[in-house]
């Protein structure tokens, strides 16, 4: 065991302040990590607000995590001391099936999240990145590539694969028609990544004021959904639209947008219910459907790809000690575009 | 142009009745058709009542026609006089491509319906098959497999379509697990198709009432979902469920029943929204959509399937001067399980 500073809420709704943690001593198949950055997802904040009525306090959020090895276990294989590496969503998997589904871990149940959940097997709540240091089965660690910065890279352990996935599941591409809805955290990787992926890519925006952002990105077109016009202009156009936002949008306007056997992925996750017709659906086959996170594997698929297209989060770095005001900020979108904790200035 | 007997609706929901109609002086590329027989689809009776308020008057229903050709136009390739044929719920499609899509006419704009339509090119209204005879491009004309009787095959036209098309498209077979809502006209012989396919088959009605029709028809499991307990035992057990209802249900529980990538698919269509939690969606990326007929590609690979497999429709025979009383008992579920005129009783 090893006491470990790190950032904690110790109470619904409450302030994060500084307090000590103990990450246990390395298992065999365990690395130990020294965190240098951490990304600041929206999650991070629902959490902390308990928004979802499932957090246990104190809670040390944080699912973005880069930092370096420290030190490794007997039996890992993977990774040496002083490799580059990521923790993202989660630290573990189904404990009930004889063997990992590594192409679908992220939708069975079992699943240990890196923060307030419970360690595999033990009744130890799991703290999250904005912590100096973490100690993750190898299984469940990331490479993250020579070529992309340690900053930057951190958001996208979890807003990266978040977008990555339903791209890569609804076959985004060259020929293709993909509209992000929403640039912010989310949406803003979502229009580099398909435009990597040679996708047509269209933000479909509130207001035009991050237009200029959007296009420099790798948009092709950029529209305000503020603007109804844009309902009629881009009626049937779109093979996949992806919604980044959680709030509630008028559905049915947005499946109209798409083509014949098109297909609107929900990642932003609305409390309200969907109210959606059938007449959109049935009548040209669309589908309504919702992607969470990725796979281990896809996950480090990912990195490789934005390693190889040098693909990085817009970031805005800060100390540890702004982390209050960062979430102020995000709950108002002002952000460009995801906040990454320097963990440097952790003491 | 030719007299030809029917019967038509004269005005809103009004009873059937005898009315005289012209059908066209045969093209190159047409085929006339003797009508032997022709189901009575739900959609008629929609249809009749302007439920989705685009009737107009008088109407000729009947979508589900099967018969034998009378004669043929000079250019006529695929058929010969006195084939046993069949036409579904279109008879013409998209009239702006350049080329005709083959694998989703159904669902592209420029569809021609078997009635309640306009002639392609035209202002003349299409009249439907519940008459002595049609007039229809050949290319819009299904061959009806010699293993199969013209009475019972007829519903395959529409109901059988409706069902095989989303079976076939997300992947129904050997080792899936699909559950069909609804008993009825549609149910039973997505219960048939699917049993031929290899899937293992669950029916999902309001009660055990057609539970020994439904084994006997190929289904290896039947719940009722008045029982609150059905909910409970078939959790995230399907990977697709195909609504053939269309009243209000618990959509959110249903979805509940899905599988990880599982899909609900909708062939009935809730005239409500329906409305829908995210959270049954994103977590397991479950998909809702929907499904309506199928191709003319599709239909008679649909209908050579059923050939192959010996699967028709079970039916009830009617004289076309009963088809308003069996419109009263389509709608009180009174049918086991799709009414079928014989136009041999139209004069």
């Amino acid at each position: 065991m090893k006491q470990t500073s790190s950032y904690a809420a110790v109470e619904v709704a409450g302030q994060l302040k500084p307090f000590t943690i103990e990450r246990r001593a390395l298992r065999p198949d365990d690395v130990a990590i020294d965190i240098q950055y951490c990304g600041v997802c929206h999650s991070d904040i629902h959490a902390v607000n308990n928004d979802w009525g499932n957090s246990v306090y104190p809670m040390v959020p944080g699912h973005e995590i880069t930092g370096i090895i420290s030190a490794v276990g007997s039996q890992v294989q993977k990774f040496r001391v002083g490799d580059r590496v990521g923790v993202g969503c989660f630290i573990d998997s189904c404990t009930t099936c004889q063997e990992r589904d590594r192409e679908h871990e992220q939708y069975m149940p079992g699943l240990v999240m890196t923060y307030n959940s419970q360690e595999a097997g033990a009744s130890t709540p799991t703290y999250g990145g904005y912590s100096k240091a973490i100690v993750v089965k190898e299984g469940y660690v990331l490479n993250i590539p020579d070529s992309l910065p340690l900053d930057a890279s951190a958001p996208l352990l979890c807003a990266g694969i978040t977008l990555y996935s339903p791209l890569r599941h609804w076959k985004a591409g060259a020929g293709k028609n993909v509209a992000i809805v929403g640039m912010g955290g989310l949406g803003h990787i979502g229009v580099k990544l398909a435009h990597a992926m040679g996708a047509h890519v269209t933000v479909l925006s509130q207001t035009l004021v991050k237009m200029e952002d959007g296009l420099r990105l790798g948009a092709d077109s950029y529209y305000a959904t503020g603007d109804a016009t844009t309902f009629d202009k881009l009626v049937g156009h779109f093979d996949l639209i992806i919604s980044t936002v959680s709030a509630p949008l008028d559905w049915n306007a947005y499946l109209g947008l798409l083509k014949i056997d098109g297909a609107l992925v929900l990642v932003g996750v609305p409390t309200q219910l969907v109210p959606v017709s059938a007449f959109a659906l049935v009548p040209q086959r669309k589908t309504l459907t919702g992607s969470m996170i990725g796979s281990i594997k896809e996950t480090q698929e990912m990195l490789d790809f934005c390693g190889r297209h040098g693909i990085v989060s817009e970031i805005e770095t800060i100390q540890i000690g702004e982390v209050n005001e960062a979430y102020t900020r995000v709950l108002k979108s002002d952000v460009r575009y995801r906040f990454v904790i320097d963990m440097a200035s952790l003491k």
